[in-house]
Parts: C-alpha cells; sequence; structure tokens
C-alpha cells in the first residue's frame, strides 16, 4: 500500500490560476468581464493575462517578488489577480481608501518590484514616490499606470503601462505551461495589508493552497450555480475580493466592473446585466435603500447578496429583501483568506416567522469546509465553552485555507497562531444547533462593572428604533463601572432635517437611552449618544470603531452633550476626511 | 516571503472524516441516517463511528490495513467510510453482485486484516472462506457479520458481530483526537475494486486528499445546498457511493438508507421522507418508470438525480423530468475517485426545444474543479484534438483527485498514467462550447471497414424507436469489412407480450435495420439485432458489454437469426445469473 509513489498525474499543487484555464477552455463564449463598453470572454481574459504575465516576467519579476497594485475594481485589477501569480510573483492589492504615508507605509514594508496603480490616482502616485525612502538610494520602485480601457490617455512612448504590457507580451506554449504549473502550493499568492498605518504592520502572506480552498468553500457556502452574473460592489482589494476574483472564474460567470458604488450604478448594472450574485457590507443596504430604490422582486429570480463584516441588522435585512435581494451572510477575516463561516439557510426555515428569520439570519453560522476545526473557547481556561447560545468567547479556527503568517512580524505571527490555532480576537457564543453568533470583536467588547457587555447586541437594539439609521457602540470611561457604552447615532434622514434645537438633541437622547432600557439590561444602556451625520468609516463600509472609541475616551457619562456633541462633530469629521 | 514557517493551525491535512466531525458539530439536531425504523443524529453517528474506530484499533488494526465488507446500502456501510479510516485502516468496498470466487480473489489480492459482512451474505461467507488460502495456513481472516439494525440475530458471545464492536468500543478524547488527524494526505482511505475476476485485479487506491477534493467538487458540480436528504439509490460499494458517503456529511445531509432497488422501495422513501437528491444510472430510469410511476411534479421542489455510466437516452430523460425528476448527467471512474465531467446547465439552455435540451443532457459535459486538467487527445500523436466537437481522441486527466495507483500492479499503474495523464480509455469529442461528449470507451468502438463507429452513436438512435426499451451495440465479425455493429435490444413490454413467431422477430430485425439505415450512414447500420428479454448488467445497473461481445464474436452478419438467437438466450442468461 505504501509502495505507491505519486507522479506527475495525480500529485498537482492546488492553486485557483488553474480556475483561468479552466474557464478560457469549459466558458468559450461566455463573458468574463464587463466595463461600461468593454466586453472580454473568458478566452480573451485568459489571453491577456498569459501576455501580462509574459511581460512581466520579461521585465524580471521571478518567484516570491512582490507587485503591488492601487486600483478600484476595474478589468486590470481583476486579471492582475491571476497574472501576477502566473508570473511566479505575489499580488498586493491596496487599499484605494488609504492616504499617501499609509500607503507609502505598506510599500516600505511589502518591498514591492512595481507598482501599477489607476490613472485616477495619478497625483497620489507622486506623493507616495516622493515619501518612499528610495529616492535617495540606488533602488527604484517603477510606476506602471493603468488607463481606462475604452479610453487610454497618451503615454509618452517612454512610459510603461498597463496595456502596453498586455500588447508586448509573448506567451510561449512552454512559458505558458510553467505559469500554470506551480512548485508548491504553499507558495505565497498574494500579500493583503489589513493595518498599513500603524508602527505594527501586518501584511498577511496568503498561499495557493489557501486561495484554492478559500475558493471552493465560498462556492459551496454560497451555493453558487454554473454562470454567476456577479456584481463587484465589493471593492476586489479587500481581501481579494472574498476569493471571488477566482471563483468567478471557476464557475465561468461574469465579472461586472464598477468603479463607483452607488445606488444608480448599482441598479444600472443589474437590469442591464442581469446581476445574479453581489457582495457587500450590510452599509450597502443604506445604499441600496436611500435614493430611488428599484423594485428587483419582479424578475425571475433574486440577486443574491452575500453580506459581511457586521451583522445585517434586522430592519435593514427585511426592506432589502422585499426589495428583491436575496442576502446570506458570512463572517470572515483575511488571515483565513477570506469567509470562514456562512450562515447556511435550511429550506425549513423560510417558513418562520420574519422577525425570528431575521434573527438567524443575522448569526456568523457554520464553519467551512476548508477548515479543519472551528470552536469558540475560554480566553484563559482555553477550554470550549458550553454551546448554549450564552456563554461568551474567542472563536478560534484551524485548517489549510488559512494565512501562512504575517510578512516579516514573526512576534504578530506567533500571537495570531497561539495555542495551535488561529486566534480570531472575535468574541462569540455557539447556539445549540451549531451556529456562532459573534457578539464582539474582543477589543469592542465593553466591561461595565465586571460584567461583559457586546456592543454588538446594544446596536441592534438602537437599530430597531424607527429613527435609527445607523448606530456603533463603543466603550467610555465610568468613573463608577471602569467604563460604560457610548452609542453613536445617524437619525433617518427625516429625522436629521427638521429643526436642530439643544433640547431637541437632548429629548432625543433621553428618548433613545429611555427605549433602550425598555430593552436591554440597564447594565448595558449607552451612558451616552451622540448624533452624527454619518459615521466613520473604511474603505469597506466597515463603521471604524477605533475612531469613535479615541473620541469616546474624551467624554464622561455626565458631560453635557451640546459641548461634546459640536467637538464629536468636528473631530469625526476631520478623521473621514482623513480616510 | 520564504521565511514563514506552517504550523499547526495552517498545515492540516485535508481528509474528508474532519466532515463527520463539522457535521456533529453543524448539525446536532439534524437525521444523519434513516433506516427503516431506525434514526441516527449526527451526533449519534459521530458517536458510533468514534466508537466503532475504537473498537478497531482494539483489534490492533493499524494504518495501512485493510478492511473489507461486503454488505448492501445499510448503516454500517455509511459508517465504516468514516470508521475505518479514522482507525487508520483501508476501507475496501467489496461490490455483492460478486459470486464467492471473484470476492475471494479481491480478498487473496487486497489482503484484509478484517472482513465484514452482512448477515444476509451469510452463505456467500462461508463459501469465500472455503476458497481462501488461508484455511491451510496460520493466516485467518476474521468475519463480522453486521445483522439488522432494529432486529438484530442472536449472536454466540463469542462471536464478533457490528454492533457488539460499536457497544464496546471507548474512544476516550485523546484517542478521537488521533482519529481525526490523518499524517499525511496522500495516504491511502479506501482501495475499490474496479474488476476482481481476471487474472489481472485492479485494486484503485484512493486517497484522503483525493477523497475530500473529489467531494467538494462533487458538491459544487451538482450545487448541491445545506441539509440535502438523500435517497442511497446507487450502491456505496461502486466508487464509495460517487464519495457521496463523504458529500452528504459534509453538507448536513440526511442518509436514507435502501437494501433493495425497486420502485416502490423508492417511491415509498421519497414521499415519506420528502427525498430531495439521488444518484443511479440512466437504466434505474426504467425502473422508476415500470409499473405505476409516482408522478412527483406537484411537489414544491424536484428530485434532483445524478445519473452516470452510460448517456441517459433522450427519451427516458424526457420522462423522467415529467414526473418530476430533475436529471443531471455526470461521468467518472473510480480511478479518479469517482465523476470527473458535469454536465453544467446554465440557466438559458432551459430556453431550448426540448430535444435540443436532451442532447445538451446526454454529453459528459466540463471537468470539474477538483481536476487541474481535461483533453480529448490523438492517442497516436498525443496531440489535443479539435474541438469541433466531431474529431475523437481519448480523454485524458490530470490532478489530485486521481488515485494513487493499483495495488501491487506498477505495470497497469504505468500504463493507466503514462504520458504524464490519467488515460480513461474512454473515446470522446469536445464541442466548441467546451463540453466533452462521450463517444465510446476504446474497446467498445467499432471499425468497420477502417471507419470507427460509436456504438454509443447507433444505441441512441435505437433508443428513439418507440418500440425500444433497451438496447446496446457491440462489434461482430465481418468477412468483409472486419467489424459490423451487432445490436442487442430488449423490447418495450407490450411487444414482447404479443406472440413470438419467428419471421415476426425476422420482420422486427427487419424493421429495426430500416429504421437505422434512414437514420445513420449505413456503415454504421447494425448488421444483426438480436432480441433479449433483459441485457446482462452489473451490480450498478451497467450494461456488461464485454457480455455481449462474447456472444456476439460467436456470430456472423449471415447467420439465420432463429438459431443464434436462442443460443443467445441461453449464453446471455447464464452470464445473468453469475452476476
Amino acid at each position: 500500500m505504501d509502495n505507491l509513489a505519486l507522479c506527475e498525474a495525480n500529485n498537482v499543487p492546488l492553486t485557483p490560476i488553474t480556475f483561468l484555464k479552466r474557464a478560457a477552455e469549459c466558458y468559450p463564449n461566455r463573458t468574463s468581464i464587463i466595463n461600461g463598453q468593454t466586453n472580454f470572454t473568458w478566452p480573451e481574459t485568459y489571453d491577456r493575462c498569459c501576455r501580462l504575465a509574459a511581460s512581466l516576467i520579461s521585465l524580471n519579476i521571478a518567484k516570491n517578488d512582490v507587485v503591488s497594485v492601487v486600483a478600484p475594481n476595474i478589468p486590470a485589477m481583476y486579471e492582475m489577480h491571476f497574472a501576477v501569480p502566473m508570473a511566479g510573483a505575489v499580488l498586493n492589492p491596496i487599499n484605494t481608501r488609504l492616504d499617501a504615508t499609509s500607503i507609502a507605509a505598506i510599500l516600505h514594508h511589502a518591498n514591492p518590484k512595481l507598482l501599477f496603480i489607476d490613472r485616477s490616482f495619478e497625483p497620489l502616485a507622486r506623493e507616495i514616490i516622493q515619501l518612499l525612502p528610495y529616492a535617495d538610494s540606488e533602488l527604484n520602485l517603477p510606476v506602471i499606470f493603468i488607463d481606462e480601457i475604452s479610453f487610454p490617455e497618451r503615454v509618452s512612448s517612454r512610459e510603461l503601462d498597463y496595456e502596453g504590457l498586455i500588447q508586448r507580451g509573448e506567451p510561449t506554449p512552454s512559458l505558458v505551461a510553467r505559469m500554470f504549473h506551480v512548485q508548491d502550493e504553499q507558495d505565497p499568492i498574494s500579500l493583503n495589508y489589513t493595518s498599513g498605518t500603524t508602527a505594527d504592520p501586518k501584511g498577511v502572506v496568503i498561499t495557493h493552497r489557501g486561495a484554492y480552498l478559500s475558493t471552493l468553500s465560498m462556492i459551496i457556502g454560497w451555493v453558487m450555480g454554473t454562470c454567476p452574473i456577479y456584481l463587484w460592489t465589493l471593492p476586489m482589494f479587500h481581501c481579494n475580493g472574498w476569493t471571488f476574483t477566482w471563483a468567478t472564474a471557476a464557475r465561468g460567470g461574469t465579472n461586472v466592473c464598477m468603479r463607483h458604488v452607488t445606488s444608480p450604478e448599482i441598479y444600472k448594472n443589474i437590469e442591464m446585466h442581469n446581476v445574479t450574485h453581489m457582495c457587500c457590507a450590510p452599509t450597502v443596504f443604506n445604499i441600496l435603500l436611500r435614493g430611488n430604490p428599484l423594485d428587483l422582486s419582479h424578475r425571475s429570480g433574486p440577486v443574491h447578496v452575500l453580506t459581511g463584516g457586521s451583522p445585517p441588522p434586522a430592519a435593514l435585512l427585511k426592506k432589502v429583501q422585499q426589495f428583491g435581494f436575496q442576502v446570506m451572510h458570512a463572517y470572515g477575516l483575511t488571515e483565513a483568506t477570506g469567509p470562514v463561516l456562512f450562515c447556511e439557510w435550511p429550506d425549513e426555515w423560510n417558513r418562520l416567522p420574519e422577525n425570528q428569520q431575521m434573527e438567524l439570519k443575522a448569526r456568523q453560522g457554520l464553519g467551512v469546509l476548508g477548515l479543519a476545526e472551528v470552536d469558540v473557547k475560554n480566553n484563559e481556561t482555553q477550554e470550549s465553552v458550553p454551546r448554549d447560545g450564552k456563554t461568551m468567547g474567542e472563536i478560534v479556527i484551524k485548517g489549510s485555507i488559512l494565512m501562512k503568517g504575517y510578512l516579516k512580524n514573526p512576534k504578530a505571527t506567533f500571537e495570531a497562531f497561539k495555542h495551535g490555532c488561529l486566534n480570531t480576537g472575535d468574541v462569540g457564543v455557539i447556539h445549540p444547533e451549531g451556529y456562532i453568533e459573534i457578539k464582539d470583536r474582543s477589543k469592542d467588547i465593553i466591561i461595565s462593572g465586571g460584567e461583559n457587555i457586546s456592543s454588538v447586541e446594544v446596536e441592534n437594539v438602537l437599530y430597531k428604533h424607527p429613527k435609527v439609521f445607523e448606530a456603533a457602540v463603543v466603550a467610555m470611561p465610568h468613573s463608577q463601572w471602569g467604563e460604560t457604552p457610548c452609542a453613536f447615532v445617524v437619525l433617518q434622514k427625516g429625522e436629521t432635517d427638521k429643526e436642530d434645537l439643544e433640547d431637541k438633541s437632548l429629548s432625543r437622547e433621553k428618548d433613545l437611552i429611555e427605549y433602550c432600557r425598555e430593552n436591554l439590561p440597564h447594565f448595558m444602556c449607552p451612558g451616552k449618544v451622540v448624533f452624527l451625520e454619518e459615521l466613520p468609516k473604511n474603505g469597506n463600509g466597515k463603521i471604524l470603531k477605533p475612531k469613535l472609541r479615541d473620541v469616546a475616551k474624551g467624554l464622561v457619562a455626565e458631560d453635557k452633550v451640546d459641548v461634546t456633541s459640536k467637538i464629536v462633530h468636528r473631530r469625526v469629521d476631520h478623521f473621514t476626511s482623513r480616510l
């Protein structure tokens, strides 16, 4: 039994880049990418990726070299998810909402051999280059601009540009054979930064094996059939678009690209291209419902929406579903290559009362098949919590879809993998039916008089209030209890248009606290409610709690609202513009 | 980038047995197995498998030991697909339709440490033991009987029995931890014989990695959602039930077990348990349509049927789909751990004319995601055929889901993997849309006057004749052309009941040949039509062409039908009873 040796035929390293070759062979007439007036078929995308990879190789890009990119959801960004690893290199997609200083910090840490940047970011690019230490050394970081594909800018013939690289690439058959053969499936395929602005940059190294298994897990978790029409509302720079960059190729889908996530753009694309799938943070539901939401419920099938980043509030969920969106909730993290929990939805749950359905849908769900283990453990004893839906612990996971580690950060890597699992830093419970529900980020938990308060639970109650549009709860200092919840609230549109008298604001705060006291244990009620015009968010629509926590730190429960509220307004505005 | 070392958290060998642990955790209240009056939940199945594995370990079953089993689709057969590899051993499921000599030949070759056998096969077991060479050596093969779970036979206390092993198993936590940790994902998980009766037994060695990846590929190919109700019409001994033994656990499904595949049993189970999925060879469609087929089209959803082994004839397909079965066609082979091509069905194909739909559905389809490569190659030049839907070549595949090789048969392993791919021995074409269609087994191709004739194409024409129930075409010797097609036909029920005069038979043959000449090039028409009461089939309902070929060898195109027809009847009957 042991004598059998593996051979070329059955010992093939796993990599998602094979999905591109398969797509060109299996879906030769299907549209791979739609970007405004420009369409490609899968054989065309395959050809463009092969050419780009050949050009990269001719530029001496080699194994383990990093290639960075700053671009919105455009065809080039999609193609690079294949072409860069096909050249043996590692793709480093950078959050486009970061400022020059943050991007320079990432580049300094990642040390790429090339930087691709969308032409719309040209001024930013100049600023970044100025900030890089290369300026006074012999090193040089070539910048390659990506022009709008249908209207390329005139570039000087000496300047490298994206389409030029594709044109001049010469993918010979032997070179192409090499491109699709990965030496070791544990080799890195991408480098995704979770935070670049701090002194402790965390560059998550994703492997070919992890990306392959994660892609399969996504397709299964979402029950994605053949030939989906996928709308790119989720930024591809975010966790490689939750691995759907690779999954759409695997399923022979069509990628509908979008530069800007606005309500008219989304609805236009859904109608025009008959979109079947899209991913987004729950905050995008607000974009979908604001303005003139289009009722899609008459269509032959729903638009399947995979949402994550934070639990979808029940009221929002109900509304978007009425409009023809079928929402599935997932939970993931960059360190796990994408989503790792899916709120699987058995048929019979459709027969439950609507409110109960919404509560169930807000749960993060069950571990994907790419994980070998999921558990919720007491942080101190390292013991599994009882499956009672009540006892909180840290969610820990294990399996081949996890990152290889943090680049050049052995300390953070060690901490992340302590106790033989990836410690997610998220605090949750396991319900008796097996579904995991996240109560909070461990750092978002509010500890009041020794009691753990889940900020998410308080937010859920606030979201149910008819006047509340968005809410975020963080800890604020309390003289007696140590900490107490502080709520930041954006009111529904009609509400804020009304006269903004100080006592109005005060009575609003009183109302909301009173409302919370009716719906929550008293110790969980916010000591203060701060009204904002919008919440500070990152590029993916995720609310930036650290920013709010900074603000809340300067408050105490006894302060007058009128003064602090104004300060808060100014400070948060400042943060928002920076992001 | 290279400095990152893998660790316990992210370096987890792939194995489908983790799906059992996950099912117990994620679907704690779901029914795992239904067998008549007996039901289990997933935690119960998990517990029983852990106990059985613990018992096997206590019997000194160790890594790479083979454990054989002869049983129909009963809970024990399902449990052993997990428990045996959990003990580190290799499961060897044996075709229950084989005779004692054939099974003894397999056992002699596989050299198992234990043989599990269903009580209904007790006389067969005695016969097998007699045939084993162990009788006069010191070696001994312990036989463990599996009794009907709800009515266990009285067994002497000294006799090992299946339920006894489960009862006495003591799975300690440290033992269980070991059970779910596979040392190397390339270790074998099962040993499946494709032919045990010849002098050249082929025991296909399947790895944990291959089984894991194949299971994921099946779920994706069939777009199988959460919590399916799966009816076991396909024997589990056949390619581990096309890996659905593991897939139902992966999806938290319910396994509805069935000892005998009869029309009343199938319909009873579908109705009683609300079955959503089943697998079968197309010949089972005949079982579904004979007698009193139940119209299921009123149900809220169809019964999804995955079919393979031979292309589903259009007429049969149409009928079963009218009755509420939604058929998907797949193609696989034991050497590839299960199905490897799925006839993916894009939505817009539902708008095509019905006949065209049936033609498309008969295609074998697109390679699964677990394969790295699928191609159709000219056997002599090893070049890919043009994708024109016409040029035939051998289907070759590559990827981690392939077998490790044939046990103790380096020559056959070498032949199978020659040229760096698995050579399937199936001859097909690639259509311009990328779908592969199999024209024949390479050994079933009929070569007439230098022209290749696909027996499947001739059969397809015969199947369209209203009086034809089943048809199989093989080569028969021809004095002038070398070979010519010989058709074996079973008529529709009403037809055979009529008076069986010799000239009737003769005129029927003439009719059918005439009909073929109207619908096929003349050189492809059968030189002879032989009418049978039934076609010889193996345990999976697959028509045994080698048997028919043996018969046809004794015929020549000029023979009188009356004589040969009778001989054929007798000879085929003999084969049928043997299988």
